[in-house]
């Protein structure tokens, strides 16, 4: 069964399709010198612009990991995750702490989705 | 081919099952005053009861992903997650130190197992 | 749909193949004295062999997970990943720093790819 890949990088891509599924590479903010709430927000639209590249979107999603560079930052994540997430298909999500590739970042979101 | 979830709620639901492979939210335990040993041990039940509703068991387990607070806990969580993993069935995992939602959270597991 | 476990051990397995994707262990250095670079040599050479033993190989990866001990170790760990990486085959990444199960181990790797 075929790989698709998509935005295929040297070091990584940011997508690949196997067999219905969709892995996105850890997304992180655009712009890292924005707050907690700032970044969560340009994470979200760079799963949505994904999603949508693979034939999935965010009512597909299979298993969410959520890095939070600070934990303390929960509350700020979750108040832009809550608006964005699409009522009656809330995925299983895992939610930890651990520093990211660059100081600035604060949030990085991997996932596992569907095609629709 | 169509996702269904399971204790959906507005922020999250504790599974989805797609195409016979079953995802599951990061589990903490009901009661996170207890020691690591007995918040594996509820940890591991909310699993059991998961993966019986959605038409999986232990012995499917296909990737566990163990996030302790306290990497220092690696051998009061192994004691308890060693009874509990089936003989002939172990499955592929990986633990690391993370911290968690909560400061009372001593070990979150995060599971990918397939339908029976 | 059967599960096929490789390197089966009390606690937990190095492999499973399920619907044609494999499932790895998250895979550390058989001699942590190395250093970040000599560890991550050795940890892509595992995955190198296990995805061999399954079926797989190393242009059918679908999401890896990195985990450093620490997030200084990124440019280190790259420099050996961007040799090992296929052109044309780079898979979705997300790398974050978590202690890991033996102070002295620097990197763990944490796999899902496809059959061939």
């Amino acid at each position: 069964m075929a790989i698709q890949r998509f935005h295929v990088g040297a070091r990584m891509s940011e997508a690949a399709v196997h067999n219905g599924v969709v892995y996105l590479s850890g997304q992180v903010a655009e712009d890292p010198s924005r707050d907690v709430g700032g970044q969560t927000r340009q994470v979200l639209a760079a799963i949505d612009k994904l999603l949508g590249e693979t034939g999935s979107d965010k009512t597909q999603l299979l298993q969410v990991t959520i890095f939070l560079a600070d934990i303390g930052d929960f509350s700020a994540m979750n108040a832009e995750w809550d608006k964005w997430v699409p009522a009656g298909h809330t995925p299983p999500r895992a939610t930890v702490e651990s520093k990211l590739a660059r100081p600035a970042y604060k949030v990085e979101i991997k996932v596992i989705a569907a095609q629709k």
